[in-house]
């Protein structure tokens, strides 16, 4: 797909086909990830991939509003390390920001739309994925063919318009 | 451009050829910015541009790493509010940095390269660009056409191990 499309089809999705996503496009996906950018190069992140519906449908409970990730075909827990100091925790956050879009836009150019979950249960979490101590599970990344619609470029999305959004030279 | 191609071609570019970026193409970039995600569609950005030489030099004043947005074709700076709370300003990043890496694919996919910059001094941005008490500017993102090589599809990016980022089912 092209990339315009791509940008403009990208939609939140929370219902998905039972269609499995091939193992060739989860790790293009994955890969997308992998090479978004990050201050100094720190990637500062680690993808825990879970494809197991049993598994899916536990990791549904780390948050009220994950039930999304338990009809996923795929879903990325993005895990990431505790850190002590205010300011590296907002570019973390930042970073992540950028791997998640980079993933979500790997995936609709495939038709596989992409819902984000926030994590509050991180003792379940932890259990379910297994990552160490230092580290938390900040996002998922749930995946699967939409149910509903396809994936394709949206003439007006929801959003401020252009011209509330965008300043020319000067506020 | 293939979407798979703008991901894998994106790099930060910080030298820029004096070619103007027209603008149809740095209204699309700004459309993949205004189309980003965010916590319950909060959408917590607006975007100045400036694409003056005289106010792009001042601009690159701002911090020391943004010394590239003096010779840039166009830089986006996005402004967003100041928040009391640690977690929304959590939440702010995240999206930030969504928005930013939409917008540098739709820029990587006119061929148009980008660079990141952070912002020290906030009483030069805000003289600057005017944005209003109770927002700062939060980022920079200078654009150009690369000075250096084309974009193209990078093989072998400078990121961790795809086999050391990615675990499967489990940590």
């Amino acid at each position: 797909m092209e990339t315009w499309d791509a940008i403009r089809a990208r939609r939140n999705v929370r219902s998905y086909t039972s269609q499995a996503i091939e193992r060739p496009d989860l790790e293009r996906i994955l890969e997308a990830g992998r090479r978004a950018p990050s201050a100094r190069n720190w990637q500062p992140w680690d993808f825990v991939v879970v494809t197991g519906r049993a598994e899916l449908t536990e990791l549904a409970r780390v948050w009220q509003g994950a039930r999304h990730v338990a009809q996923s075909a795929a879903t990325i827990g993005l895990v990431a390390p505790v850190l002590d100091d205010e300011h590296r925790r907002e570019v973390l956050r930042y970073d992540l920001g950028q791997a998640t879009i980079s993933i979500m836009l790997a995936a609709a150019d495939l038709g596989i739309g992409s819902g984000h979950a926030s994590v509050a249960d991180q003792d379940l979490a932890r259990q379910l994925l297994g990552f160490p101590d230092g580290r938390f599970l900040a996002y998922l990344i749930a995946l699967g063919y939409p149910a509903g619609r396809p994936l394709a470029p949206i003439q007006r999305p929801d959003r401020r318009p252009f011209e509330d959004v965008v300043h020319w030279a000067h506020w």
